[in-house]
């Protein structure tokens, strides 16, 4: 089988046996919104020119929107392996798995997320019956799993944020003009705009001032300006999202993308008293895995575990 | 006697009279940003050309900053026309008028706005005694006053953070591709996000991102999708600074600056029970009449109103 995670910015992808197991890997910059000419079909047949191309494809992400090669409506939650293998969209040489939607006057999406969160669960069996996995990045997802199934989850769009403040605004000004690294190594700075977020009543919209202020007044460091504005944005998403956890029973929580991402995320969690999470880096080969077996394009119990042939 | 507004982008100047009145007014894109060769004394000499440079001048605004023609350190609140003029920094051609600072864990500035605030008093002296002052734009200011006096102000960084996700999120690209204006005629995409502010108990960082899922799931136009930004980050704005209004007596609102800002702003005060604000469009002058009269600058009478000789 082929197996995709065909994103905004690149495409992966994996050759496997019946049983799981990768055979070949390969990647290219060909994502979504970088493709070359010839669409989405050259960018397919140029990372899978030396692969077998008769053998079932599957693929996850962007490729599913409505800039992607199909679109695919998205399945609604609370919604789990099957429920995704059900509703894949075969109708072209890739099935590709739908995104997932929650809410209704507030509605969240996802696309790629929802096979990572499935790998995660594949790899991870003690968080099926009930955790908090979290995606931290661009859109970073907040997801609650119950019963190996994703329940619901929610949306910040803290990576994003943090970017267009950096580049664009005032607040990321005074940086600019600083010492760029190691300006915050205690992570002093970080902690401060952390422990503000956490006195906020009223989120962080009246807090992203401070940023400026603190530097003006000179109780911030120019050069450590960002990592106080990253500790308020952070810490104002981990009180939102965290706000329940307790009263929900404490379940465990799982940091799933870019290790040193997820390090600053658990070191935060930390001081909120969450025990030290495990950190899953690439969970989307996995969750493709898996919707694949419940959609019998793999054996039953392929999962590559009985070890790489290649 | 000269006065000067003179901000980030643009200078403003008066010849006034003894009597504070208005011989003539000129005004120049030579803000400090934006400084013509021979820097701060060109752009001065360039305004006043045909006027008498001998006589006092007053400014205010950020050429007291840091990248002004000479930073003048902020006066700490609560602070009135007598401490402002008391701390005037005469040292140079101009008499700087200081900004203000308040808080210390979370400091506030402002650079301009105390002598618009200051002009507003005297404009309306029904404002006097106790008022809450809206300032909207890219930093907009919520100043309390109380017996002529500027107790206290925060600042939401509403305009900018609207502009800043405008062109350079997400957000922005559903709008970029649609019919620009009249998408929102009703208000109704406006009111939507107003609403959903203030329904939201965490502040507007998990909110943003409904502002593309709306549009996704179709229940906003991609046209309207910044009036519905629009209206959650003013609706947030409106919610954290008026929690208290009620608390402290309700005391009267005015709006101070762009009209066509400020008339959206009044709308949205209306919705949340705030009896229609008075909107002053231009406070500048007159807050620097009332500082140099103060400052013994102008005849304790002076304030322009016997009208213009011109």
């Amino acid at each position: 089988m082929i197996a995709l995670d065909w994103g905004t910015s690149s495409l992966r992808g994996w050759l496997l046996d019946p049983d799981g197991r990768v055979l070949v890997q390969d990647r290219s910059a060909h994502g979504i919104m970088r493709l070359p000419e010839g669409g989405f079909p050259a960018a397919f047949e140029a990372l899978t020119r030396n692969w077998d191309r008769t053998l079932p494809a599957i693929a996850c992400g962007m490729v599913g929107s409505a800039q992607g090669w199909r679109e695919v409506p998205y399945l609604l939650c609370p919604s789990g392996p099957d429920a995704l293998a059900g509703a894949l969209d075969r109708a072209g040489p890739l099935a590709i798995v739908p995104g997932l939607r929650c809410g209704d006057a507030q509605p969240e999406v996802m696309r790629g997320e929802e096979t990572q969160i499935l790998g995660t669960l594949a790899m991870r069996p003690e968080l099926r019956d009930r955790s908090l996995l979290v995606l931290p990045g661009t859109h970073s997802k907040w997801a609650r799993v119950e019963n190996g199934r994703i329940l619901d989850f929610a949306t910040a769009m803290t990576g994003e944020l943090f970017a267009v403040l950096r580049e664009h605004s005032i607040l990321g000004r005074p940086a600019r003009g600083a010492e760029p690294a190691g300006a915050d190594e205690s992570g002093q700075a970080f902690r401060r705009g952390f422990d503000a977020a956490q006195a906020a009543t009223d989120g962080i919209a009246p807090l992203l001032f401070s940023a400026r202020t603190l530097v003006l007044t000179g109780q911030v460091a120019a050069a450590a300006s960002l990592d106080y504005l990253s500790g308020l944005l952070i810490g104002d998403e981990l009180r939102a999202r965290l706000r329940d956890w307790q009263a929900q029973g404490r379940p465990p929580v799982a940091l799933i993308g870019d290790p040193a991402l997820c390090r600053r995320y658990a070191t935060a969690l930390g001081w909120l008293g969450v025990p030290e999470p495990p950190v899953i880096e690439d969970a989307a080969l996995d969750g493709l895995r898996r919707i694949a077996v419940a959609a019998g394009l793999l054996e039953p119990d392929a999962n590559g575990s009985k070890g790489a042939k290649a």
